[in-house]
């Protein structure tokens, strides 16, 4: 795999991300090559797309032959760095932090969550799955010995700019926003937000129209 | 607004609803208008697209003066039959469970969570957030009356399954998934997945290139 370029478009991060769920998912039903129209038609996505995203990664694949699943889940997996473990710190530990450390899906992909945080003192001192919850201002000092660069916040709106602003300042690059409200973060620092209520918004167009 | 044709292919609903969410963004942030390459530019798709997608539902925005916002949210929103309130049954009253129950964004949307199930008698007859939780085997008693055609499962991935059956069994039409598993419904069933892992490997490419 050649290097990646100095800045890929996030759409095509996003569709990156769209082709690995669909190989994986093709096989586990058993399938071993596809052509990328099949992975067009399953994704939305179209084929020449398809193939102008991975080109920013190198040549892949054999013309008229399509593409080996094994071998492109292994590549994509590579491109989106999931070939290593990542630390992920939880802060926010109510019903949703709860709900996530508890979440396989994270474990399965590599993400580990390995400290969680709140500033509630009645919740400080407890296990929440295999982890303990400290308080939000012990942050620094945990993570001086974690190193963790992942954060996770599923605190309410109000108190979540706070939590993005003590993960940055220990060192996070990326946190993962389940507050429905928009952050402010330095443009070095990615922040993705979870918007449950968009999901919910596309299943409203199925029921308009059925 | 013209009748929506037969079949308009997911990703442009998909699209739909991101344009709905850079629509409200832009309007929180004061703008009156918006040119199809500024909602292009913030969304990642491109303006041929754009304007392509909207015209499935007939002829807007005015060539060459833009769109205005708080048209075009109206408009949008009548497409993703956001105009209505839906009432939501929530299968699974554990974390996740209640963390949903409490998710402030459902509700602004209009979608209102009117009750609840688990086959843990334990949860049998709480209260959570504002509705009691039942025994899924009251799930047909209970919708008999509420006729909700909306559900969420937010279950263990083993029970995932039965949560669909016993949904569609009573009526539901469109069913917001959070168990990391695929799920079987009938076509005329809308399934959408919800897969939190997806947006952490989006983050994770993020901390592999910068």
């Amino acid at each position: 795999m050649s290097a990646p370029p100095e800045k890929i478009p996030q759409p095509t991060i996003e569709r990156l991300s769209a082709y690995l769920q669909c190989v994986r998912l093709m096989r586990a039903q058993e399938s071993a090559t596809a052509s990328s129209s099949e992975i067009a038609r399953r994704t939305g996505i179209n084929a020449a797309q398809l193939r102008k995203d991975l080109s920013y990664f190198g040549e892949f694949g054999t013309p008229g032959l399509g593409y080996d699943l094994r071998a492109l889940e292994a590549h994509l997996s590579r491109i989106m760095g999931l070939d290593v473990e990542r630390d992920v710190l939880l802060v926010g530990a109510g019903n949703l932090g709860r709900a996530l450390s508890s979440y396989t899906g994270f474990g399965r992909r590599g993400f580990r969550i390995v400290a969680a945080f709140d500033v509630d003192e009645a919740k400080v001192g407890t296990a929440m799955g295999p982890v303990r919850v400290h308080h939000l201002r012990e942050l620094a000092a945990v993570n001086a010995e974690l190193g963790a660069e992942v954060g996770v916040v599923a605190v309410p709106a109000s108190a979540a700019q706070v939590a993005v602003d003590a993960l940055t300042a220990v060192g996070v690059r990326a946190i993962l926003n389940f507050a429905p409200v928009t952050l402010a973060a330095r443009p070095e620092i990615t922040v993705r937000n979870v918007d449950l209520t968009s999901q919910m918004e596309i299943l409203s167009y199925y029921l308009r129209s059925t």
